[in-house]
């Protein structure tokens, strides 16, 4: 059997070397194959999920340095039937692609923001004037770059490789400690769920939304995961699109949905939320570099 | 005395849109004559103020529909001498400005990446197939837009007027309750700040880091402001940058600086936190639509 994998495209993105990496693990594991399907955007990797033309997405969640990718977050929620079921974490190195010779002549960079602004003190410091032009992924980025001398763009070596283009600058990454976390996600209720070992897990990530005008609404929920010595490892609001200071909040704790803590916090959070949502419990995988 | 302003430019950004009230009303309470000054990026209008260049800039902090303005956020973290005087609350329209006069004819749409997020409903449902180009501000798309019928841009009804330009449809943001905070910041010691009348604010913004590894320490933070009866209107996680998992976070909480339950918390925060870093307290001023 072929499990068919949706990631930001085109060929040459991180989220498709994460997809990679996943694929080779999931092989070792369990001996299964897999074919990638690169889409435009990531919300379009989900939905493929969501309308069963792809059984797994390997989606961009956070990065170190520029934070939460926010499409990933907004999309989730909208879509009510996905499941995370493993998070990667990937060493991000980014390398400026051009066919030029020397810093110098460059006047354009392209990449998508996120590897923009990973890389905004290395380029105001060699390439101050320049202009940046944002796109949807590194690697579109690359097919902008045209066959002179004045253009670049900013991808991993991996997808200069791919396009067989040359680095000009490699590491140009701000801060060397640049990590993506993922996460492969599948529908609810589907056989690709049981590829991923599932005895216990490490996290588990939800969403709620409080009622409105309950002062301290935010504290009351969070109280209830410490009271119960359940560790917060990242919580991120997000507007509910309603109206201006209205939020939705993720919340991710270290622990298995099943513990008896967690079932606990849950009860209770059904009480004090307005919506509860619950993405899935799963483990952190550490993506050794290439 | 004219004071100089900041903003994210070229002319006709929203941003230039809410300095032009600020400056109007600024005008009738004061007496006040100003300058715009336009800049690149919402970095650079910061910095602009930080080094002197500007008394005052006006930056996006948060939209209803696409949340927080990372850039204004991290920029504020880093510049140390920066402080919030007032909050504009805009309505946002979005029009889709072109040279051509029918949808089908569209194969390009310019815009910022906050703006092509805002309208991406209408966008799915009226140019499915179009190529999206993001850029640094909904004014600079204008400017790349070619006097053919093929390309469009997305932008406030303002700016085509500014530019004489044609506009094809109008209120095209998926969300009619689409609004944006923008602060006015100036050094923490200028006379710019005296412009700003200040008897006693509604609002105080201020940021904190946590001590690695001490779980429920963002708990025992908003405890100290649910224990004084101080409300919360805002928190955002941002990364600290040094390694994945750990967040500064700005918090905006419904006091003045100087009420006496507030000195109690910054006191108390002192204890608590790795670093403390206060904004500012300031008024809410809501931007009538022009």
């Amino acid at each position: 059997m072929t499990l068919s994998i949706a990631h930001l495209g085109p060929p040459g993105t991180y989220a498709e070397q994460a997809a990679f990496f996943y694929v080779n693990w999931l092989g070792k594991s369990a001996g299964v194959e897999a074919s990638l399907c690169p889409y435009p955007t990531i919300a379009q990797s989900l939905q493929a999920v969501a309308t069963g033309q792809a059984q797994l997405a390997v989606v961009p969640v956070e990065n170190s340095i520029e934070g939460s990718v926010t499409m990933t977050m907004d999309t989730l929620w909208q879509l009510d039937s996905l499941r995370i079921q493993l998070a990667l974490v990937m060493p991000i190195a980014h390398t400026l692609i051009s066919y030029g010779t020397s810093l110098d002549k460059i006047t354009t960079v392209y990449s998508h923001p996120q590897a923009l602004a990973q890389c905004q003190g290395w380029l105001e410091r060699f390439l101050p004037t320049v202009q940046l032009i944002p796109g949807n992924s590194t690697s579109e980025a690359l097919q902008r770059l045209e066959q002179e001398v004045t253009t670049a763009a900013i991808a991993s070596s991996r997808a200069a490789q791919l396009y067989n283009l040359p680095i000009l600058a490699s590491g140009i990454n701000d801060y060397p400690e640049n990590c993506t976390r993922f996460w492969v996600v599948s529908q609810s209720q589907t056989k690709a769920a049981h590829y991923i070992s599932s005895t216990s897990t490490s996290h588990t990530s939800l969403a709620v939304t409080m009622p409105a005008n309950v002062p301290g609404a935010l504290v009351k929920t969070l109280q209830v995961f410490a009271q119960l010595g359940i560790n917060l490892s990242r919580i991120e609001s997000r507007p509910t699109k309603r109206s201006l200071g209205e939020y939705l909040f993720f919340i991710d704790v270290e622990a298995d949905i099943t513990a008896a803590k967690m079932q606990s916090a849950l009860a209770e959070l059904n009480e004090n939320t307005e919506i509860l949502k619950i993405f899935g419990s799963y483990n952190i995988l550490p993506v050794s570099s290439q």
